[in-house]
């Protein structure tokens, strides 16, 4: 009996965990390792979060919730978009999901016919296409580069429209690139996919880390579009496995049947947990947050540029930098090897994220402190010296 | 834009969740309601548990873990399949996952192409063939009734098996019909689907929840199996999210590819909270609701035989009795809209276990009190007496 299905050929796994196992590996011999490959918030969860559910936990009452989450989570997600973004949203149309993850597993289950293409930016999230291929979908490239701010464009969209093409999925904050669309990039797109009756989703996961630029939503502009939200990144709650999608009205009583039988529930302690991300206390912690990741990333962005590293474009959002790494290597992959053997400076090479010119770039994440960062660029100067 | 995918049209939501509705809505206007149409323990998370999660959270540091869960989690799990089960069990097989349904789906999803069938007892949970259709399998009912105590037989498989059978799926203790498989029967099954090529997922989520007989795991006599288990039932931590499936060696680097995907990886707290899920402490707790659970039954079953619902079978696991109401009313779903409304009593009507005779059939879940059980057989008896 061994009997794997077609698919698992076409599904690959996280490459960077190589690159982690290494890692582990060296430090586990004593050397010291500067991660720079993780792709979440090295601050711990906000307290104020943490108590939210130690206080629920106190009771021991953990009972499943609705499929489509407490009602108040849903409440006060709704309240956050009128009162950070001017959004006005139905908390039916929100649902709450195990992580980002969860939410796009739903949107792409519930829209997407065997064949049915998906366009996706390359480089994008791997699992976007991993996870349309588990539902008999096709997840076709659209290469994009520094010239378009690694975003795709409504010719490139018209270009790629095929017959069987279901729709459009960006990121904005976009993961590995950090870059931005505006609202009027946003509204463009959206309008190319709609005339040909497509879907948009906008995986916003990285929403509300953003630097020199206002944080956004499609929703200020968009009714009829997917929205993909995570409490893992600017909330600070990656292992709590919570996030949410905002999906048209036709669409939610399908969901919830996906929902019921996807995940009966998502994470009661994680949902009263977030109950307590909107308040003005957890807040107030997470901009002092984002003010330090904005100045990692300025202290980290000139360093690398000195030392060879290229960002044709200025990374906005999230907490990546996307390096083109062609005037010091061949190889991102060799490079990333020599990076954290000889250096102890761990980093994600292009490869994760697609096939457009996975070679020629590293994802460095800043999801370490601005005195560790700083040492990494002196680190990685001395190998680049000896190289 | 509206652009269902077609697999909705087969997905059939939780009907049950209509009759939760209305006890919520007549409860809301002042009505008492007791609920028998919950499947999930009235008890909450043992102290134990809650108290090992709330240590944990105390330092804040909730981050992702490994996608196949904490080297712990799975060591501690194969200790117990020793300790309990004698059954010697690698830690590597054992994939940590988002509830039962997590596991489900990541055994679903490596091995079913599309169009390949999947062999299910009708009735069953309902989710099983709709997340074989989630896939693009194909679901087929292998009908089952009180004369193989609701489980299928290997002549059974042998007469519904075609070209396409990809496998078949058992659960022991089985919901909704409370019964078990025996070890003989568990390795006859398993003998005729590999004779055949095809695989067997067995689901024991309701493991450790058996009266008058000794709890068991396909695992002590079967290496090439899927053993899909769950933290909600016996151990108490519905809310949580938390289960497990043990995989053939063979399957578990696929697996780990799309657990990474579909989750990035478990709930962390929930993961730590289950590491005190086997102490002796917290298994003395279990045992006693255990016996709790016993003493529902032998006062339930009994009430409701008198009361003229016929059970052929006896239920000897999981807190359900899947009670056949022919005696009583010509249909499920008017007797469950009658019981609900006049005796204020909450069941499950059997149109959400599959085709095979639901009409006829209702299952009732003892997850409340014995003083409640009692007093809702009287106001049955009540209504009933006046129909």
């Amino acid at each position: 009996m061994n009997k794997i299905a077609r698919r698992m050929a076409d599904i690959q796994p996280f490459h960077v965990m190589e690159i982690l196992k290494r890692a582990h590996q060296l430090e586990a011999a004593g050397r010291d390792i500067i991660h720079l490959e993780v792709g979440e918030p090295d601050f711990p969860t906000p307290p104020t979060i943490v108590e939210a559910a130690r206080d629920f936990l106190a009771g021991g009452h953990v009972h499943y919730t609705p499929a489509l989450g407490l009602t108040a989570l849903r409440e006060a997600i709704a309240r956050f978009y009128h009162d950070r973004f001017g959004a006005d949203i139905s908390p039916e149309r929100i649902i709450v999901t195990p992580g980002a993850s969860g939410a796009l597993m739903l949107a792409l289950a519930v829209t997407t016919d065997p064949g049915d293409e998906w366009l996706l930016p390359d480089p994008g999230y791997p699992s976007n296409r991993h996870l349309v291929r588990s539902f008999e979908g096709v997840a076709r490239a659209l290469p994009v580069d520094a010239s378009t701010r690694f975003q795709p464009t409504p010719a490139q969209l018209a270009d790629a429209w095929t017959a069987r093409t279901r729709g459009l999925m960006v990121a904005s904050p976009a993961n590995p690139t950090g870059t931005l669309l505006t609202q009027a990039e946003i509204i463009a797109l959206h309008e190319a996919v709609a005339a040909r009756g497509g879907i948009l989703i906008v995986d916003e996961i990285y929403q509300g880390l953003n630097y020199g630029v206002d944080a956004s939503t499609a929703l200020t502009s968009l009714e009829d579009v997917f929205v993909v939200n995570s409490f893992s990144k600017y909330f600070g709650m990656t292992g709590w496995r919570l996030g949410w999608v905002v999906a048209p009205q036709a669409y939610v009583r399908q969901i919830e049947k996906l929902a019921q039988h996807f995940f009966i529930s998502p994470s009661t302690p994680a949902q009263h947990a977030a109950l307590a991300a909107f308040t003005p206390a957890t807040l107030e912690i997470l901009e002092e947050r984002r003010h330090a990741f904005a100045a990692r990333r300025n202290t980290l962005l000139p360093a690398l540029r000195e030392l060879g590293f290229r960002f044709a474009t200025e990374p906005q959002g999230a907490f990546y930098l996307y390096a083109d790494i062609s005037d010091l290597a061949d190889n991102s992959e060799t490079l990333a090897r020599r990076l954290i053997e000889d250096a102890g400076v761990a980093t994600t090479p292009g490869i994760d994220f697609g096939d457009n010119a996975p070679d020629r770039h590293l994802r460095i994440a800043y999801t370490t402190g601005e005195a560790r960062l700083v040492e990494a660029a002196e680190r990685i100067a001395r190998v680049l010296r000896t190289g």
